[in-house]
C-alpha cells in the first residue's frame, strides 16, 4: 500500500485544523484599540495551538519519511491522531474565549495529552509494521521527549484547577521542547541515506 | 487518464468534510462540566461521522488503488458519492443538536444509505471499465458488507421514528463491521503483486 | 515549471469551494418535517453549485491533462478563474436563502457568466503557450459549448428580472449540457498517446 | 528530506486562507441592490486580499521550484510564513467590515509587513541550506521588490492614520509590483535548465 495518499490526506486535514482555528478570532465590532483588547487571550491560545499542529505536522513528516510501507492498522492509527488533532479548533476556542479559566485550560490539556497518546499508539504501529530492525525504531532511540510530554501534560491538567496560567506555561514549554525538530530521525535517516548512496 | 488528481481532489473534500463537522461542536459560553453536558450529544454524532468518513476514506483508498485507469463516467461516479459524504456535517449537526429526535436520526441514516448507494455504483462503473477480468472484482468477492449495509441502514431508518437510540445503535454496528479494512482487497492486491514481482 | 502544483492548488481551492457551500445548508432549530421545508430551495441551490464546480474540476482536469508546461500568465489566468469560483458560495447563499428573488439569481448568473470568461481566457491563455500545434487547441475543436454557455448565462440573467424560475432553468440546462466530459479532450489525447505509444 | 510534502502542506493552508476569507462576504437578508452596497467594501477587502493570497502563493511556488532540499530551519521558517498569512481572513474582515477606518487599516498593514519580512526569512533560510552558489541567490538577484515592500507597508500603516484610503491605495499599489510573477527566477532557473540538458 502507498504511503503518499495517507500523507496527502493528513496533509490536508492538518492545513484545515490549523486554519480553521484562525476563525475563533471572530472579526470584532469595535474600531479602537480597545476592541483587540478581549481577543488577546483568544490570538495567545490561537498561537500555542498553531505551534502545536505545526509539531505535529513536523514530526509526522519525519515519522512517515522513515516509513515504506503502510497497512491497515497504521491508515486507523493514524485517523485515530487525526480525531483528537480535530478537537483542538474547539479546546483552543473554550480557552481562549474564557480568559483561561480553569476547565477549558484542563480540558485543552487533556486533548493535548490525548493527541500524544494517540501519536505514541501510531508510532509503535509503524514499528511494529517494520519488523524488529525498525528504521524508525532507531531513529527515535529513547524517546525522551515523547515519554516526558504526556506525563508533563497530565501534571498541567491538574496544576490548572489551581492556576491556569501556570498550565499553560507548562504547555508553553512542552512545545518549545518540541519545537527543535526530531533530529534523530534527520540524523538516522541522512545516515542510511550515506551507507546506501555512499558517493551521494 | 491519471487517476491521482481524482484521488487528491477526493482527499480535499474528505478531509475538509471530516474537519468541517467539527465546527457543529461550538464552542460553549459557560466554563463548568455542566456547559459541556449539552455538548455530549453533538460529540458522540462527530465520533460517529468520524468513522464513518475514515472508513469511506479507507475504502476508497483501497478501491482506487486497485484501479489503473478514470474515465469521465468515475469522476462523475465518484462526485456523486462525494455529494451524499458532504452532506454529513448538516446531518451529524441535526442529529447531534436535537438530542437524537427521531426525524433527524432518520435522515441521517437516509445520508448513509445514499452514500452507500453511491459507493456501489461507483464500485460497479469501475469494474466495468476494468473489463471481465477485473482486479477489483475479483477482490471485493461476494462483498456481503457492501450488500448487508443498506439493507440495515433503511431498516435503521424505519426503527427511527420508534427508537432513536436503536437506529444509532445500528449505525455504529454497521461503522464497527467496517472498521476492519478491506483485507480481502489487501490481499488479492498482495496476490497481484506477488504474482508480477515473484522475487518482491 | 511543472504543472503539479498548480493543479494541486487549484484541487484544494476547488475541494473547499464545494465543501464550504454546504455551511449555507444551516442546520435548522425544529426537528419536524416542517424544519427542513425552508431549506429545500438551498438544497437544490447547493445541488446546482455543487454540479458546478463538478463540472469546473472535471474540465479543469482534462484541460490540464493536455498541458505540458505553465507560465506566469498561466498562473494568473487560472487564479483569476479560482477566484469567480470562490464567490459560487456567496452567490449560492443569497439565491437559495431568498427562495430564487430575482436579483440574487441574476447575480449567480453574473458569477457563472465570469467564471465561464476566466476559463475561456485560461484555454486560450495555454493553447497560446504550446503554440501553433496545441495539442488542446485541437482538442477543442470548434467549442460550441464554451461558446454558447456565456450567451445564455447573460441571457438568463436578464430573464431573471421576470421570472426567476427560467433563469435558473436555463442555468441547470447548461449544466446537463456540460455533464458529459469533453470527450474531445479525451479522444484526442487518446490518439495522441496511441500516435506515440502505437504498441500500448 | 524531501520538498513535496512541504509544498503540499502549503498549498493546502494557502487554499483554505484563499477559500475562508469569502466567508465574512455575508449573504446578506435584503433581494434588493442597497443589500450589496455595504457589501462592496468587504468585497473590495477580499479582492485585494485575493491577489495577495495569489502572490505569496505564486511566488512560493517560484521559490521551492529552485529548491532541493529543505530542513528543519526551513519547515519553520515556512510555518512562520503561514501563521501570518492565515491572519489575513481575520484583517481582511475587519477592515472591510469597518468600511475601512484607520486602525484595522494599519493592522491590515502590519500583517502585510510581518508576512513580508517571515517570507525574506524563508529565502535567506532557504539561501543559507543552498551554499554559496545558491541557485535562489542568483535567482533573486537584488530583490529590490523584497526589500522595497516592507518600507512601503510600514509607511502605509502611518499613513492610514491619517488617510485609510491613501494606505490602501498603496497596499494596491505594491500588489500590483508584484502582480508580475518572478520572471528572475523563471530565467535563471530556465537558464539553468538549459545548461543541464542543452538538447532539451
Amino acid at each position: 500500500m502507498q504511503k503518499n495518499r495517507i500523507e496527502a490526506f493528513s496533509d490536508g486535514v492538518l492545513a484545515i485544523i490549523i486554519t480553521i482555528m484562525v476563525l475563533e478570532l471572530k472579526v470584532p465590532h469595535g474600531v479602537e484599540l480597545a476592541a483587540l483588547e478581549p481577543l488577546l487571550p483568544v490570538f495567545l491560545s490561537y498561537l500555542l495551538s498553531f505551534l502545536y499542529v505545526g509539531i505535529y505536522w513536523n514530526n509526522h513528516h519525519h515519522m512517515f519519511h522513515s516509513t515504506q510501507r503502510v497497512n491497515g492498522a497504521i491508515l486507523w492509527a493514524n485517523l485515530h491522531l487525526l480525531f483528537w488533532l480535530s478537537l483542538f479548533p474547539f479546546t483552543t476556542g473554550w480557552m481562549g474565549e474564557n480568559h483561561l479559566a480553569a476547565l477549558p485550560t484542563a480540558v485543552y490539556g487533556f486533548v493535548l495529552l490525548m493527541a500524544a497518546v494517540a501519536y505514541y499508539i501510531l508510532q509503535r504501529t509503524i514499528i511494529s509494521e517494520q519488523g524488529p530492525h525498525s528504521l524508525l525504531a532507531s531513529a527515535i532511540g529513547s524517546d525522551w521527549k515523547g515519554k516526558l510530554s504526556p506525563v508533563v501534560y497530565f501534571g498541567a491538567m491538574m496544576v490548572a484547577f489551581v492556576s491556569p496560567l501556570i498550565a499553560i506555561g507548562l504547555y508553553t514549554l512542552v512545545a518549545l521542547l518540541w519545537l527543535v525538530p526530531d533530529r534523530r530521525i534527520e540524523r538516522v535517516l541522512a545516515g542510511h541515506g550515506n551507507n546506501r548512496h555512499p558517493k551521494d
